[in-house]
């Protein structure tokens, strides 16, 4: 039994200009809303996650507290639960699935909030890394609603060289020719085994690999925990929803809008949300530099670094004590 | 006609137990021995390069000036120069090629100037990459001849997530199946493509990209750059080469050796070669930290980082700003 609900968006209009069609978000809540509307909290999901992903920020005495807040977590479109390649039938399903930008998701996610439950406004929009990015343009499009966010261990435009990263992933994948341009009958393993192996020097830090840290989430071996925790993985996911939700990273973009005409200065200065964002230390895709960046352009915003040698990984809930500093900052944040 | 020379190492007993019959080395010198035969400098390559890849910092008025120093590069077993599975007939080429390790190489190294040329000692030995890697093996196996080393952008031992990084690689290139375990009979294109799609977000720095660095090597676009300086370079490549360095390169370790059973610090500590090491201060691969470490064990050592937002790259001679620095800081060293 599923543990989430679906909101229908009919046939939805994308920023392309193609339609995706009988398109559905895929959302959990926890919480009550309150009388107002008011008490709201939109926690979107990351590359790779679910809503399921969240929960460790979600509950009674966390930072995103469920006796105060009433807190929405929308799944991104690719992620297997809301739209994506590999639950939507017909041409438009595998590998004909359409370019989704995040300014679609964060559109749908609009819909389900004001339609379903008539939110006034937002107390905060947070998220990690792709779900960073949502809260970033979450605040860019709807300045009127949000009041807060913080986005953690991602950024408003994806960067260059984080765009030059994933490409080397997608390579990676779809070198393995059983992937088939996204039609496969079976997936493609090799492909994705070696995505995974790229990914597993990306997604912690070259200090995470010298100290061997791996051995606090109880891996035996550096060799175990790159088998388990990318290739295995990667290979338990779908090729063409892990495509779709790596062009929709890659063209990650809060000035891809006619205000703003891809100037990222202006998109970031017009935010009237107060922003923390929190980069970690030792990213290597959304590195810190992209951060105090992108602040600079922030009317009201303060960087606050999360001191790890994690990586990204420092976001994803993989140690005690920088899942701690995020829902020690969050609640901070939450108290201004 | 070949510009450089060749010395025949007969069978090659390798670290391994295993022998490399027929071996090789592919050598050039610049400049005159002299009569004591004392004025040698040692400059092995690095990978994807030959000695024409270190020919920048050589010649009169450079720092390995040629008017009074007897240089010498060997080319790395695998390069396709020295023996390497691309020119290896028989069982032994292609996908049979033995592993061979850094002090493999050395140790021939080694022959060619104490056979061949009767050397007495040796001024300097430099290097890349994993030429800096073989000048730290030079300066741990032959105390009595090595004055001194500039390692730069490389380092003693292959750190650990160096070795994932190149899993990465090695899985993207070997993802197609045309490799068919190294018995191809047409190149791998595909699989070359992804190696050299995945080495692009690691040979530069994020802030390489971010500030269109690439422009200062003559690219249109960031694509251009990518597809001419790696994907076409890497197709151009054997992959069978590649991937024989690249296993050199994993195992590269100063400390495997009877003498010290694996024990860094000792082996590092046993130096008496006065070092100058030179991490890119932005090197995705080999990072500052690894060499930070290192310089701790050795006796007598310098570290001087290259301030390059060029990545790795900063040592490959990739600009003339920290070209000009290398050049400027051996030529310090030397006159020590």
């Amino acid at each position: 039994m599923r543990d989430y609900e679906r909101y229908d968006l009919g046939d939805l209009k994308l920023q392309s200009g193609q339609t995706l069609h009988g398109a559905s978000l895929a959302f959990k809540t926890y919480g009550e809303l309150d009388a107002a509307r008011a008490n709201v909290i939109v926690f979107p999901t990351h590359y790779r996650g679910t809503h399921e992903d969240n929960e460790w920020l979600i509950g009674p005495g966390k930072a995103l507290d469920t006796d105060r807040y009433f807190v929405v977590c929308p799944n991104l479109f690719g992620n297997g639960l809301s739209s994506s390649p590999s639950n939507t039938s017909g041409a438009q399903g595998r590998g004909g699935f359409p370019n989704v930008t995040v300014y679609d998701n964060v559109a749908a996610q609009h819909r389900l909030l004001r339609e379903r439950f008539d939110v006034t406004r937002i107390v905060l929009a947070v998220g990690f890394s792709m779900g960073a990015q949502q809260a970033y343009h979450w605040a860019v499009r709807y300045p009127e609603l949000v009041e807060r966010i913080v986005p953690f261990c991602g950024s408003a435009r994806t960067a260059a060289h984080n765009v030059v990263f994933l490409d080397g992933v997608k390579a990676a994948l779809t070198a393995d020719p059983v992937f088939a341009g996204g039609w496969y009958e079976t997936p493609p393993t090799i492909g994705l085994h070696a995505a995974g192996q790229v990914w597993a020097g990306w997604g912690r830090s070259q200090t995470f690999y010298r100290e061997e840290r791996w051995r606090e989430q109880g891996y035996a071996s550096r060799e175990e925990f790159v088998r388990e925790a990318y290739l295995e993985s990667f290979a338990a996911a779908d090729a063409n929803d892990l495509l779709a939700m790596l062009w929709t990273w890659q063209h990650a973009d809060v000035s891809d809008d006619p205000r703003f005409g891809g100037d990222l200065a202006r998109a970031l200065g017009s935010v009237t949300a107060r922003a923390l964002v929190m980069p970690s230390a030792t990213d290597l895709y959304f590195p810190p530099e992209d951060s105090v960046l992108e602040v600079r352009h922030l009317p009201q915003a303060e960087l606050c670094q999360i001191p790890s040698v994690w990586g990204h990984g420092a976001g994803g809930n993989a140690n005690a004590v920088d899942a701690a500093f995020i829902d020690r900052q969050i609640a901070r944040w939450l108290a201004t």
